[in-house]
């Protein structure tokens, strides 16, 4: 096996819990990354030699190495994909009624470059490092194995990928190609067409959010904005909302929305605005229509650190135009899934927007990504999706 | 009106919408403290003498000045209190649906120096500055006339009422003082004897994270640790736990637990071990006992800087016996309610002291003070409640 060696001091992360190691981290001079195939299993070590971790490698990669495991004698194989890929299912079946999670949440489950959701019988699989491709094909038959599922297909169009030297190609891995997925998510039934897919075709990490915005929504107006399929929004409408206006710039998920609503009996309630959800508020807001909810949900506006400014600016703006079509006893529902703007960033951004009527900016609640996207204690950057709840006084 | 006048520079962070001013940030050479009758209202200045902001003072406290309104029309008369008191009461209607909550939280309902808890038709106040105590009379008419109440009593055995200069007297100021305390939660009724009442009596803002734990209590053996009253503990046995074990060092909160868990007909479910918690883990520990969810909620370690790192000692020991008591698939809940000990600080504690079989600590969520207990936006002070909710993996 291939051995990387990093150098001095080099290794605080890694003892700390970490599991990446970068290229400028390994002293490439006593041990090059150049020669090592893309995804082989290396061991790491320490400046001095010593045993830190077994993993595998990626000299095409900015991060060079992901860790596998810290046990000298368990290199990364067969028996620990399948009790890690166990013990992942352990928690979503404990903590979900239906088949319909995150199965797996990279390393949030110890599984660097695996990301699987569930769709009942389907997963949606995505493997973003050399690394986990090299195990595909066993991960295929171990995730039907221990799931029961009959289809698994990957959607393998993400820019990651090709950081790692791997092709963008989708397509289906074992079953039929299905031309929608179906979800339940807190007791409401969703049918996603694969014509509007984004990413794996739904966002299980905002289900909890969901579920605390619909028990506010009896008797309110709500606008779900950035709304997809509208999962805030036709949960809103099953738990009673007079009245719900979602927002998108996609006219496919709209119409995926409308069908939904149909199916669902609340077509009555709800109503679509295709357009740039900014845009969208200023025209609400001329028209003097006001919410008692409003949920901005948009997507990351800062995804590198060179989108910073603007990207608040964007933020800013969402925030004031969304505050302003605030009934004064209304609430705020914000996330934001770009690491560079955390839930105190928001709550700013709010606090900094406040209409001119009102005195403070009351934040009742954050929120998260839900369970089944779990955070790695020793890895900040899996704290992906933050975002607070909040009222005007 | 008393004019106090800031230094130069001081007053951005209350031009950032914060509500205190420190003694040393006050131009006391133009506008000395000194003299000023605790409480009285005054009205704040720039240092080159612009409004800012009316508010009270108290030469007495380090915190000389709680700011109380903006516009320079509005002193904090008789209406604004009336107002704001109402705009608190609204959010809790709207949220609870039953008269238990915390009605009124200071800053973070725009009422610095205020607290009411209300337990149906009792509420129990506690004024903490000098210029909420002058409104003390009208607060307890208003209190009433709004929410129908007719018992108020107050608790006024806190520190901060002697940084004030004020007694810490308690008592009834209207009805008659009652002898216990009636709490429903989450829909479980608790019952609060006057002998064992810490605090205002009840810790409304752990609520929505008992009925968190309760939603995964089902079949679960769950320890309670700092148990008070078993708000947990016994909550997790009406949604089914197998069996509860609460810990406290109070006999007598024991003792008032047990009574609810015979009227809430749980008590077979349940016991109570009556000793310091560490001690108690390490009991249970050598005994074998195991648990499927522990709930960590302990009081503040850290109340001031210097107890900074002896405290943090404690949380650390603590989190290091809680998670050796988990079983493999055990959910921790960790609290924090000393603000210099942070949900990441929690995390990290947990993190360093994970038990060896186990490669790494998944965050599957936050634990915040409930929605009753707001955080004002542009005083980070006032989120005081944090922590996760964790699995080993």
């Amino acid at each position: 096996m291939n051995t990387l060696r990093l150098k001095k001091r080099e290794d605080r992360r890694v003892r700390a819990g970490h599991l990446w190691v970068f290229s400028n981290e390994i002293d490439t001079d006593v041990t090059p990354l150049k020669g090592i195939v893309p995804g082989a299993p290396i061991e790491l070590q320490s400046a001095t030699g010593k045993f830190l971790a077994h993993g595998y490698a990626n000299p095409q990669s900015l991060i060079s190495v992901r860790i596998t495991g810290r046990k000298a004698s368990q290199p990364f194989e067969a028996d620990q994909l399948r009790a890690r890929l166990s013990k992942a299912l352990t928690l979503r079946q404990a903590l979900f009624p239906t088949p319909h999670y995150r199965w797996v949440h990279g390393e949030g489950d110890d599984l660097p470059g695996l990301v699987v959701d569930r769709f009942g019988d389907v997963l949606v699989m995505q493997i973003s490092t050399a690394g986990m491709e090299a195990w595909r094909e066993y991960l295929v038959s171990l995730l039907t194995e221990l799931s029961g599922a009959t289809t698994v297909v990957c959607n393998h169009d993400i820019p990651a990928r090709e950081l790692e030297g791997l092709d963008r190609e989708s397509g289906v891995l074992i079953g039929a190609q299905p031309n929608q997925l179906q979800v339940v998510e807190n007791g409401a039934e969703f049918i996603v067409p694969a014509s509007v897919q984004q990413k794996t075709g739904w966002f299980y990490d905002h289900r909890a959010t969901r579920r605390a915005v619909a028990s506010r929504a009896k008797g309110a107006r709500v606008l779900d904005l950035y709304s997809y399929l509208g999962g805030f929004g036709l949960q809103s409408a099953l738990a009673g909302a007079n009245e719900v206006v979602c927002v998108d710039s996609s006219e496919s998920a709209l119409a995926a929305l409308n069908e939904n609503a149909n199916r669902l009996n609340v077509s009555d309630k709800v109503s679509t605005i295709q357009n740039d959800a900014v845009t969208a508020m200023r025209e609400l807001y001329e028209k003097g229509e006001r919410f008692d909810v409003v949920v901005l949900d948009p997507p990351a506006f800062i995804k590198r650190k060179k989108d910073r400014d603007a990207g608040s600016k964007h933020y800013h703006s969402n925030h004031k135009q969304a505050l302003r079509l605030l009934n004064p006893e209304g609430y705020l529902y914000s996330a934001s899934c770009s690491q560079a703007f955390s839930e105190s960033d928001g709550i700013q951004a709010a606090r900094q927007n406040l209409p001119r009527d009102y005195s403070a900016l009351q934040v009742l609640g954050s929120v998260r990504q839900d369970a089944d996207h779990p955070v790695h204690a020793a890895m900040p950057e899996t704290l992906y999706l933050t975002g607070f709840c909040a009222r005007m006084i």
